[in-house]
This record gives structure tokens, C-alpha cells and sequence, in this order.
């Protein structure tokens, strides 16, 4: 298993695609280059294009002797700058990121100022806007619990169930950097950047934190506020309560 | 006067030269296409290549009639993402940024952990090895005051005093990133960057903290640190206590 972080703002996003540079598809010349025959790997979170993170988790399969620790040292040596292995150990032959209960948390930061800062461009959203930060945590507690989150989820997401349950959703005040935390067993496409736009619109007074309820109920797309850019989003952290390393 | 951002990573530092984008000629070339005028600016701090800056300050003549606080918006509106002016004000017909007493503080960024961060790179130094921050601040005492820093200099540097006064030196640990803020009336070519490299050294256990002392009195740049790399650092503020603006 590896743990990987990088900065998306080059790449075309996770998943390996056809006359576009993608973060697995790094990895995987590297790791291949490492092996001395074609690796493929299986990411956790197949994030989008331009999204960033600390710890996104990949398997691979290997026939060859060296320690699985050692794999994050030698990756680390081929991999660019804007991508780097931040741990790998062994795990089960059987195990699989994506099929395996997990706990994503995703952080979404908006730079509130009166003027952009150029060194915060490529790690947030920047709004000049005054953002009543309280209101978003009143806004916040809908979204916990269990709930169909169809208005919440991109119009060309295909999956069975929208249900998802999002365990908790924090907002912290880091000087002029708001960042939302949200924790959940998953996440629909562009759950978390229209969460955080939503979020956005009610702390900018265009929405009432008590409409949020409706909007959830509405499973209306229509309903929720914008959809966020993605170089605000970064995958944090992604836990396996069941896995034993 | 101008209060001015950029994040260094694209261009050839602050000065206009040939042959390379500077900070300078890309923000004149904006204001000359505002003022339909060629407007040349003076910077008070000729930040290297790399280097990033929150706030430095420049100035510029103009007749044109514009409320100075509304530059800051209308440069903003053609400047590039990594250059945004943080404000602007007038200042008297005389006033000169780098022959007026001011306070300079520049912050220098060491990222202390096991695996290098890739949204961290641009903006930080990456060090694993252990570092005995308390010990960096034993030494840290040792650069206050007025001192002739003629061992914290590029040899590079042509001036006429290597003396400079350092009001303080504050060391910040912020999560796993070693923050060195330092604040003085100015500062000789490469000064910042040796500082920090021989607080590094003395964090590592290469240098004890009372050495410092002879280093400085040694006048002899062989004696300290390394020299470390611009990603790290920062122009943070620049101050001017007799400007009343």
C-alpha cells in the first residue's frame, strides 16, 4: 500500500487517461521503472483534475524482494517534486482501497481577504466577499448523518445510491484561510466542492442555514449552491478502521 | 505607493534586467498600460530569484488622474495570478522607499518532517533530519543587536558597511514547518538565507549555539552555515515608522 501526496495542479487528475498526464500514471512509470516490468496500480480516491492530497492510499501487486517500506524511498527518488509517497507497508493479497470501508476526510479552503495573495493562489479559493463564518456552521449540522445526497453530486455522476453518510463537517479559522473539514464514508462526484459552495453561498447571506434541510430534501442539483474550482479540494486523509498494518 | 505580493517561483527576482521576466518589469508593464504611459517603478527590497514576497513596496510618478487607492484594483485586473498588489496609497513627492528608514522582516521556512510535501515545496526548505529547535533559538540570541555580518554575506555583495542591526529573530513551530521570522533594519545580499542556514546548521547539531558568536566576530563567510535555497523564503513586511500615510 502507498500513501500518496501530491499537488494536482499539473495533472489531468488520479486516473490514468489517454494524451493526458495523470498522477497514477507517474506513479506507475516510476514504480514500473523501480520493478523492471509494467506495474499497475489501484487508487483509493480518483480525484479530479487540478485537486490536491496529503494522503491518498494505491496498491500494487509485486513479485520483487524489497522491503514494502522501502518502496515510498526508492519512488521518492524517480517521482517529480509535485508528487511524493509519504509511507507504504504490506497489506493483505486481498485487500483493495475502494472496496474496503473507509473514512475520507476532504478539506476545502477559501481565502477570505481584500486582495488575492499570490503564494495561497494554487491551495484555495479566493473570495473578497465579508463570509459569516457562523452561519456556515449552523448550515454545517445538516449535512451530518445519514442522507440522500442527490443535490449535492454532479449531473454526469452515474452510480446506483447517493446515499452517503457524512460523519462531521468542521470549519476552522486559520488567520485569512477558512478550511472545511468533511468527514464521510464517501463521496459522490463533486459532492465536497458543491458541499463547500453551498457552505459559501449561506455565509455570504444568500442562503438561510435552515434551507439547507430543503435543499438536502429536494435531491435537486438546482437547489445547492455552486460548484467550487477544484484547487481549493485536498484529499486529507483516508482511514481503514478495519486494516491491521 | 504600492504594497506588493508575488509568489517568486517564475521569475528572475525583483530588478528589471535583460532577457529574463522580472517582478518589476511585468508590474510596470501593467501600470504603463494603465496610465498609457511608460511608468517606471523603485522597489524598496531586490528580492532574488525565487524569493516570494507578501509585502514589498515600490513606488511610481504618475499625473494620471486616478484615486491612488484604486490602483491596487486596476493593476490587479492585469496582473498575472502570482503578482497581486495588496494596496496603494499616495506618499509625498520625495519619499523614497529604500532611502527611508524602515523595518524590514523576512521569514525563512524549513519543512521538518520524514517525506517531502509537494504543496509545501514551492513555499519551504525540506530537511528530515532531526532539528533541535530550542537550540536554534540559544543561537538565535546571538544575531540581535547591531553586528558588522560580514560572515553572513555573499561575497557577491558590494557595499560600503557590512554592518546591520537585527531587532529580533523568532522561531515558530507551525505543525511540522520550522518558521524564522527575522526583523532588522536591513540586510545584506544572501543574509537572510546564511542566518538560517547557520540556525539550521546549530538545529542539526553541527554548530553549538555559542559558536555563533565567534562566527559572527570571525568576519569570515567560510565560518557559517550554508547558504539556502530562495523557495524558502519570504519578504514578509516591510515598515516605515515615519511615514505617516
Amino acid at each position: 500500500m502507498l500513501v500518496v501526496a501530491y499537488d494536482g495542479t499539473n495533472y489531468s487528475g488520479w486516473q490514468r487517461q489517454d494524451n493526458a498526464v495523470s498522477v497514477q500514471s507517474v506513479i506507475e512509470e516510476a514504480l514500473s521503472e523501480i520493478c523492471k516490468f509494467k506495474v499497475e496500480i489501484e487508487g483509493a480516491s480518483r480525484t479530479d483534475a487540478g485537486v490536491h492530497a496529503y494522503g491518498n492510499v494505491a496498491i500494487f501487486d509485486t513479485e520483487m524482494r524489497m522491503s514494502a517500506n522501502a518502496f515510498a524511498y526508492a519512488l521518492n527518488t524517480k517521482l517529480p517534486d509535485d508528487i511524493k509517497i509519504q509511507y507504504s507497508c504490506e497489506v493483505p493479497g486481498d485487500w483493495h482501497p475502494r472496496k474496503t470501508e473507509s473514512i475520507k476526510t476532504y478539506v476545502y479552503r477559501i481565502l477570505n481577504r481584500a486582495m488575492p495573495m499570490p503564494t495561497d493562489r494554487l491551495y484555495s479559493y479566493f473570495c473578497y466577499h465579508d463570509i459569516d463564518v457562523e452561519k456556515m456552521r449552523k448550515a454545517a449540522g445538516y449535512f451530518i448523518g445519514t442522507h440522500d445526497f442527490k443535490s449535492f453530486c454532479s449531473s454526469k455522476a452515474q452510480v446506483k445510491s447517493t446515499v452517503r453518510t457524512v460523519y462531521s463537517i468542521d470549519i476552522i479559522e486559520n488567520g485569512d484561510m477558512i478550511e472545511i473539514y468533511i468527514r464521510g464514508n464517501g463521496f459522490l462526484y463533486n459532492m465536497v466542492r458543491i458541499i463547500s459552495g453551498t457552505l459559501l453561498a449561506v455565509g455570504k447571506n444568500k442562503i438561510e442555514p435552515v434551507e439547507v434541510k430543503n435543499i438536502i430534501e429536494s435531491k435537486n442539483r438546482e437547489m445547492a449552491g455552486d460548484t467550487l474550482p477544484a484547487n481549493g479540494l485536498t484529499l486529507f486523509e483516508i482511514e481503514y478502521p478495519e486494516l491491521e498494518i
